[in-house]
């Protein structure tokens, strides 16, 4: 087992990330090329929440959430904490007591691939959580993990440091070398989409506005109208 | 594949839409003799929205969502987009770009065998979603499916034109010339219902309502006090 | 089968009832010796919804919810209702209808391992419920199960009279002879946890408060500078 | 509830079924443009079953099997037993009596979205299933479904009459009026095949043989050597 | 958390768990009124085995196997060993070391609520296994559990002594007392369909044996002939 | 999207990964201190099937295939095709012809996070497989993903040039630079237990080979006989 701590590690640049959480989940994930998503199976604990900051990760063992502890120490300012464990678990390994710690060294989130309690009181503090169950259940504190080494957390591979969003819609990351690149596309992306909604909410169709009937009559697509008979 | 659109197909009426709508799904789906419900795991994007409308149907393939903005034009108002797909996909096939051209063509909902995205901007344009998860990964528009030939969405077999009504309950399918039936059952129960509802709040037993105490004690049930021993 | 219903159920005293409901469910189960949780699939129909009672126990069929109906008139003020399925099944066995008559009979709760129907009026009610799932489902009325007796609920055996404590993290299930001792844990417990909340909102760490640097470095626990090439 | 038996329904020719069978799941499924395949959530009892059929289609509800019952005597000699169920439902429907008398009767096999048992002297019969469960879970018989209306078993709507094909890579369903064209299509890829088969063995790229690495490189694929750098 | 090991537990008659052994697990369900059947997410590693014991039970927490350790000593031949834990998890908890240890003892199986590991050595060495789960996930030895108290195993509670009986359908758990009486209707119940197999071999209807033609027509079924339009 | 190929990947030392693979993988995740496992959901489409290779890896999108394709080119006699999807999927992505294609080519098994068809054939010319699913769901060839770059499969990170190792419990990867550590501390695991497992045949307790007796009382296990009254 990785039994270790990596301290002081390179984060991805703060403004980069605030940027790029103003433009949501979808929008980044798309401008990074339909990369870097979390399964849907992580959702949001209370809906509406919303999160941007770089990793700090974590590497726990099914029923023990003794790392997390650990963890909490290496956390600053604008950081969001990752959590993967080595076995599918839903046990409650976070709740009001952490997120009370967290807050207080100004971390933005928690996004865990293992349960999460306290759900009512995460909502009252207002810190936002994404996790793959809500459970009471209680953890142990007897098992070595590793913090800030590389971790998959539903689906993707977590460096320290790289970006995380995250909303109602899910959780990206996008790596530390890739977050201005992913930026320029995002808000680009951004800004093409105020004109579309306007033009779609006047009536015109994507259809047209895409361009799409010609490459779809050429696939093949035929239009018949509905037989007659009853 | 069935790669073909069809236009002008017929719908259930709207005025019997409208009156299913007010029953509600769980109603509907009584009076309907227990049947044309979609599966449980289909879930309302937000609490609270209904919908009642006619379906246009939609077949997709998983991860491409381009039928979809084929099947917009096919829609007039009252309608709902009902879109199935042929394998298992959680994908994230619409969002609120769709959901704007839908609107603007006075569509009531959505429900879809899939995932969907910009959950929250969905919820705060009022626009009511039925999918089987939340999630911002993207599709491409590769592959041809059909428009307004029978789809299995969720279980349930839905042509075009059927009347759809969905609530926080679910989903319902009912087929065009079974409307006014089922409507005219529906709205008998309830009626009834009400008289129950004031009964029981009075502290009526259901066992004595329904009359169910002879038809249990034949079935076999016995009573007994607890023993006394601890 | 067991066709019975058993009369007159001793019942977890109800001040201790009420006491261990105002800890919640994860102090409880923790006080308990992380015992007592039912599984995390079992989720509130409405978030926010809390409720403390005695267990009235029921054992249901798929699909069928006779037994239900039959055990209400065995609930008094202060019980919650408690339904285990002899098979997995998502059914809606349960609506306004019950709840109404629950709600007469001063029942606080439901918590069943198959599913409800009528969410919203559920919510608008105020009656709290725990299920498996939301789902329409029309059931029968054609077999017999048996009321207060032990049942297997979301993988908690639960005996009549038990005491039964939800909110938003779950479900947590004591013994009636249990329940005096968790208490005096569960508030013994809670007073701890305000203090340590203060501190660790003042910055404290949980690696000093808990003293876990000496068991980490004991256990291996090695910690690193990130090296310097990128 | 369609609480009927539908007699002296219409077949799909039975040579066209048998030659369809000796296609096999695949192939048939490929030939009719991707569609008819059920869910893979249906899985043979046994490995190496095989079974091709006309449909007699049963609606079931959870936990209840009288309309298995009913349906045997629908049956005739090259038919495939189709059970669909109104909600998820993995109870023991099936065993090995209805498998001696359906066997009596030259029925090919059974196609069930619901659970089996005796899942041993299924395999020893030789009479192959494909079910969503295997479970001894005993059922009742209390409700009435229906016997030869179409039904959606695991996610495909079987009309009467249909042609079912399964094997161990899952179950197809061929419109009794498609048989003949899916067939012909159908014989013409698994003669195909044959050939390509050869080439492969003899070390030929599918990228060669299906002339993909022009269309590849216009989408843009690049192919790069790893850097040196370790 | 209980941590104590009950020595010298009271045990199911091994003459009574023989015979009922012989019956099979769908034939004991229902001669136990259609309880004690553990949920089919159960499955043997390896199809074709069979056990029949009385249960040691163990109470394990997730990815902690050191409670397995403990309870081969409590272990005799003609046990089986049940094991229950305290949440989901599938983890690696039993290999082909612990099934030697078994079979040193006489233990005729194992039913797991979690994974094993080793799984062609346990089928090499005969040795029969239920469990949610293959997985070669290892374990940790660090909290304590139980032997020998009241466990939930797969929906199940098993009590320390039961009759254990497992097939290719399931696991499926007989209280001590309840032993001799389930037999006796097992025994019947088996008899029974002997000649019923023989019956329906013969081309008798399970309408006409069972003597359905009556209810059916009473609930309401009725019979057509398909319409003659195609 | 990543749209690229790379070529010349470095490989784990072939003789390095056949001493692996003769270990199998709970050993060898074991001397990996636990990590490297792929989720128990992968699951070997034939019992008993094995295999050791160096990975090439492919990033496919769901329902499209077309990467596979361009993989084949890449493999080397003892290399394993790993394949990871961006989204869940298990559409019959693999086939007969894609495997006769790969044994041409000397490649060892596939590893594949989706599904697969024509289990029987593949079965019959043993090449091995693991997979998510089996299914005839037919694919399409549309859209670019990437060969050779880093893919999460079943929850591990997987690079080009890993180690990769699959038996019946599952799938384990070993990074190229840990690949001879690990050998060596698994061949040491796998000698001490053959001398434990004739130990443990001959009667001894896993309670004193392993020394367990004092830890257990100092975490504080009791003993206790179970009480006379029944």
């Amino acid at each position: 087992m990785k039994t270790m701590v990596i301290r002081n590690i390179r984060r991805t640049d703060a403004a980069l990330v605030k940027r790029l959480g103003a433009l949501g989940v979808a929008t980044v994930h798309e401008a990074y090329g339909r990369l870097g998503l979390m399964k849907p199976y992580l959702r949001p604990v209370w809906a509406g929440g919303e999160a941007a900051g770089t990793a700090v990760t974590v590497l726990v063992h099914p029923g023990d959430n003794w790392m997390i502890h650990v963890a909490v120490e290496q956390c600053k300012p604008g950081d969001i904490l990752v959590v993967g464990c080595s076995a599918d678990n839903s046990d409650g390994m976070f709740g009001d007591l952490l997120a009370t710690s967290l807050m207080a060294r100004g971390v933005t989130g928690l996004v865990i691939d293992a349960g999460v309690r306290d759900a009512k009181s995460l909502r009252e503090m207002g810190f936002p959580v994404w996790s793959n169950a809500i459970s009471a259940k209680g953890t142990v504190k007897a098992t070595l993990g590793a913090v800030n080494v590389p971790v998959v957390c539903a689906g993707v591979n977590v460096l320290p440091g790289d970006a995380v969003i995250a909303d109602d819609d899910g959780v990206v990351v996008i790596g530390r070398k890739d977050a201005a690149d992913v930026l320029t596309k995002g808000e680009k992306r951004h800004a093409d989409e105020a004109g579309k909604r306007k033009q779609l909410a006047a009536g015109m169709l994507g259809l047209d506005m895409y361009n799409m009937r010609e490459p779809l009559a050429k696939a093949g697509l035929v239009y018949l109208d509905e037989p007659d008979s009853d």
